[in-house]
C-alpha cells in the first residue's frame, strides 16, 4: 500500500514555483464557490508518520485559501470535557458547516491506531474501530460531505533521517519529541497496523490519497491537486443518492401492533399516586445525588403522541433533580446552524457531562417519525438512520451513559379528549395548534412508523418502555419508576 | 427489537384461505417476471429460533411458486471441501443466478451467532463477523442482488410450548432433537446476540423482517407479503446506484511510479539460470510435497503487460509441481453463467482444498484494470472493487491459503520488440491479436490503473511482487525463488 510513497518523488523548485499560482487561483475560486453553494462541507483529514510534513503542508493550504473559512483543529490530549463524553464527541464539535471547509490534524483515526501498536488493544478491537470509523465517515458523506484523507508517509529510513536532520538544526530541535522517537522505535508495527487501518477505510466515498512526505514541493502540489480536482469535481455533477434497495416492511396483517396491545385502562388513585410520587421521586434524588454517579450521566428522551402529557411527565422528574445538574431540550423546527450540520449534530452537542442529566423533549427520533411520515427527508435518509440511531446510542451506553427512551402512548379516543379541552381552556389554548389536528389525521402513518421505530431501535442496552398514558398519574409514575430501576441497574 | 414479535399475531383459517389464492398468483406471477427479466436473482435468507416454523414456511414457499426456479439450500456440518476453505465458500456455491430465487435456510449467520452464545467467541469477535456480513451483502445488493431477510421468532414461554408439543406427538417427536433443547437452555443469551446481530445487520439495503413464528398462518402470509411487495416494488422501479463521492486520485504529478523505477536491465545468463531454475523447481516441488503443505493452499496471480511472459514464467512453475494437484485458470471474458453471478463468483468457484494449487492467469484484479479503462464497468464498481477484492483475499490468506500476486512489468520498447516477433514467427503468431494492439495505445492509461492497484491491493499478508520481465529468465527465477519463499514463511 505503501511501496509507491516510498520511491522518492520529488518536485523541483522551478515546477513547484510554475504550478503554484494557478493552483492558488484554483483553490481559492473554489472555496468561494462552495461557500456561496453552500450545499456541503469540505473536510480534510491528515494523519501519517511523524516528520511527513502534517503540519508544513497544513500552514500551507491555510495560506493558499481564505483562512476565514477554514476551521483547524488539532486533537492532542482529551480535555475534561471531552473525557466525560463519548470518544467521538470531540470530532462532532470540530465538524465544518456546510459550505465551510475543516482540516482535522489528527483525527479518529490517531487513538485507534497508536492503541493497537502500544499492544493496549487486541486485532479484534481495531476491527471494531475501523468498522466505527466506516459508518461514521459513511454517514458524513450521506450527509453530505465531501471527506478527503491524506496520509502522509516516509519510508523508514527517510523518517529515520527527517528526525535526525531536525535534531542537528539548532532551529528544529524543538519539533523532535521523546515520543517522536518512541515512535520511531515501533515504526514497522505502525506501518504495518496503519496499512490495515487505512486500507479498510479507503471506500469509494471516502478514499485515502497516500503522499510521499520527504520532498516538501511534491507534497505541497499533490495535496493541493487532489483537493482542487475532487472539490471542482463534487461541484461540477451533483451527487446522485443510492435508491433503497429493499422496501421497508408493511403494518402487520392482523393490524396487532405494540402500541394496541397496551392496557389503556391502567391507572392510579389520586392517593396511591401521591405516595409512589413521593417515593419515585426520593429515590430519583438520592440515584442521581450518588458517589456512583458523579462518574456517569443520565439521558432521558420523551416521546409520545401529541397531548400525551410529556411535559407533566418531565416536570414530574425534574422535581426531584438538582436544576444545576440537569437541562431539558425541547426540539422543534432546527436552526440554521443545526441544519448546516448532519442530523444529529445537535444531539451530540447537548450531551451530559458526569454527573449530570439531559431530558430530551422530543428527540433525534423525529428523524424516523415526522420527517419520515412528512416526506421530510427521503426514504434512504430515513432507512438509513435506524443505523446511524443505533451506533450513537451504543456509543453513549459504552461510555457510562444510562439512556431511557419513553414513548407516551394514548388512544385516539383520549387525544380527541385532550384537544377538545385544550381548545376550550384559556391558558391552555397555546398548547394546541392546526399541526395537532393535522398530526392527527394522519394516525396511522405514525403508528406505523413508531412501531418500526420501535422494531429497528429498542436494543438491549437501549429499549424502549412503551406507557399507556390514558391516566397520567399511571404514567408519570411509570415514568419515574423505570427511571430509578435503571439507575439502580447501572450502579 | 422482538416486541413486536411477542404480541400473539394470529391470522384465522378462514381469512388465510381467502387471502391464499391472490397471494400464490402473484408470486408466480413476479417469479416469471423475475426470470424473463433476468437482471437480478431473488436471494431469501431465513433465520431464527428453533421450532419458530422456519421449515414449514420454506416448504409453503416452494408450494407457491414454480420449484424449478428456485434453490432452497440447507447448510449443515461443513464437508471435507467445505472445511478446507474459507467459511464463505459454501456460501458462494449457494449463490442464485440472475433471474433465479435462492432460500438459504441457516446462513453465514448461524455460526457466528451459535459461537458467541456458547462463548467460543469474544464480543470482538461478534463485531467483525458482523461487518464481514455487512461487506458481504452490500457487494451481494451492489451487484444487484434483491435480498431479503426473515427472522422467525418466538418468545421464551411460545418456543418451550411449541417444543413441549412438538415432543408430545409421536407423529412429530423426532423433529425435536437434543440439541434444540440444549440452544432452548441459552434462550436468553440466544436473544441477546441475536439481537445486537439483526441490528447490526439490518441496513436499508438488506433489512431484516421479524416475524412472529407462533401462528403458522400469520407467519406464512407476512412472509409471502413482504416478498411480493419487495419484488413488485424493485421490478416496478429500476434501481438508482450511487456516484462516487470522491475523485480517484491522478497519477504522480512527478510522474514516477511503482513501474517505472524497477531496474529494467536485470538478467541472468544462461548458466546462471539453468542452475537456478533447477535449484529452485527442486525447493518448490518439495515445499509443495511437504506434510505441512497438505493442510494449506497456494494460490497464485499472474498479471502483467500483454507479452510479459506469463504462460512462460507459468510453465516453469507447473514443471515442478504434481498434475494431481493443481489447475491454471486462464481468464477470459466471462460466460453467461459467470456473468449470471457477483464477479467474484467465478474466482471462488476455482479455490483449491487442501495440498492444491491454483495458478490464475489474470484474474479477479481485470475488474480494475481492463473493465476499468474499457469502462466495462462504472466508476463506483471499480472503486469498490478495491474493497471486496482485499475482503476476499483476507479471507483466503485467514484461511491457510499463501496468495502469490506477480505482476510481470515490461517496457513499451520491449513490447513491441515482442509483439513484431511475434506477428513474424508463424507459430507464435496466433498470441497477438488486435486486442493487444489497442491495449498498447492505452499504455498510459492502464499503467495508472495497474498504480492504483498496487496501492490499494499491496496488502501485509497479500503484496504485490513487481517483476521486470524485460528478461525472461530474471523474472522466471524471481517468480520461482517468491514461491519458494512465500511458501517457507507460512509453513
Amino acid at each position: 500500500m505503501f511501496e509507491s510513497a516510498e520511491i522518492g518523488h520529488k518536485i523541483s523548485k522551478a515546477e513547484f514555483r510554475e504550478q503554484e499560482p494557478d493552483l492558488r487561483e484554483r483553490l481559492i475560486d473554489a472555496q468561494s464557490a462552495l461557500r456561496e453553494l453552500g450545499k456541503f462541507p469540505l473536510l480534510i483529514i491528515i494523519g501519517g508518520v511523524d516528520g511527513a510534513g502534517k503540519g508544513e503542508t497544513v500552514n500551507l493550504l491555510n495560506e493558499w485559501m481564505d483562512p476565514r473559512h477554514i476551521v483547524t483543529r488539532a486533537f492532542g490530549e482529551a480535555t475534561d470535557e471531552e473525557s466525560q463524553r463519548p470518544p467521538m464527541w470531540r470530532f462532532w464539535r470540530a465538524l465544518p458547516p456546510k459550505g465551510k471547509t475543516g482540516i482535522l490534524f489528527g483525527s479518529w483515526y490517531t487513538q485507534p491506531i497508536l492503541d493497537r501498536v502500544m499492544r493496549n488493544t487486541r486485532p479484534a478491537d481495531l476491527i471494531a474501530s475501523i468498522e466505527e470509523i466506516r459508518h461514521f465517515e459513511q454517514m458524513l458523506v450521506d450527509e453530505g460531505a465531501l471527506v478527503l484523507k491524506f496520509w502522509f508517509h516516509l519510508s523508514k529510513k527517510a523518517q529515520e533521517k527527517r528526525l535526525n536532520d531536525l535534531h542537528d538544526d539548532p532551529k528544529t530541535r524543538w519539533r523532535v519529541t521523546d515520543k517522536d522517537w518512541e515512535h520511531f522505535k515501533n515504526y514497522n508495527r505502525f506501518r504495518s497496523v496503519s496499512e490495515q487501518m487505512l486500507r479498510e477505510t479507503s471506500t469509494g466515498n471516502a478514499p485515502w490519497f497516500i503522499v510521499e512526505g520527504a520532498d516538501a514541493n511534491y507534497r505541497h502540489l499533490t495535496v493541493g491537486h487532489h483537493i482542487i480536482s475532487a472539490l471542482e469535481g463534487r461541484m461540477a455533477k451533483p451527487r446522485v443518492l443510492p435508491s433503497v434497495a429493499a422496501a421497508p416492511r408493511s403494518p402487520p396483517l392482523d393490524q396487532r401492533n405494540v402500541l394496541n396491545v397496551l392496557d389503556y385502562s391502567a391507572s392510579l388513585s389520586k392517593s396511591d399516586y401521591r405516595r409512589q410520587l413521593e417515593k419515585y421521586q426520593g429515590e430519583l434524588s438520592g440515584l442521581t445525588r450518588s458517589k456512583s454517579f458523579r462518574k456517569r450521566s443520565l439521558v432521558v428522551v420523551f416521546e409520545g403522541n401529541d397531548a400525551a402529557g410529556k411535559g407533566g411527565a418531565i416536570r414530574r422528574v425534574t422535581a426531584a433533580l438538582d436544576a444545576r445538574f440537569y437541562r431539558i431540550i425541547p426540539i422543534a423546527a432546527p436552526t440554521a446552524e443545526e441544519l448546516a450540520q448532519p442530523y444529529l449534530w445537535r444531539f451530540w452537542h447537548q450531551l451530559p457531562g458526569h454527573g449530570q442529566v439531559t431530558i430530551f423533549d422530543r428527540s433525534w427520533y423525529g428523524r424516523v417519525l415526522v420527517e419520515r411520515v412528512e416526506g421530510y427527508c427521503s426514504e434512504a435518509d430515513w432507512m438509513r438512520a435506524y443505523h446511524e440511531i443505533n451506533d450513537f446510542e451504543e456509543q453513549l451506553v459504552r461510555n457510562d451513559v444510562t439512556l431511557v427512551k419513553f414513548w407516551l402512548a394514548i388512544t385516539p379516543e383520549e387525544q380527541l379528549k385532550r384537544f377538545t379541552e385544550r381548545e376550550q381552556t384559556s391558558f391552555k389554548n397555546y398548547k394546541i395548534t392546526e399541526d395537532d389536528w393535522r398530526n392527527r389525521d394522519k394516525w396511522a402513518d405514525y403508528e406505523h412508523a413508531v412501531c418500526d421505530m420501535v422494531e429497528r431501535s429498542s436494543t438491549n442496552k437501549a429499549s424502549w418502555t412503551l406507557l399507556s398514558a390514558n391516566d397520567k398519574r399511571y404514567a408519570r409514575i411509570q415514568v419515574l419508576k423505570t427511571l430509578c430501576e435503571r439507575l439502580e441497574q447501572d450502579q
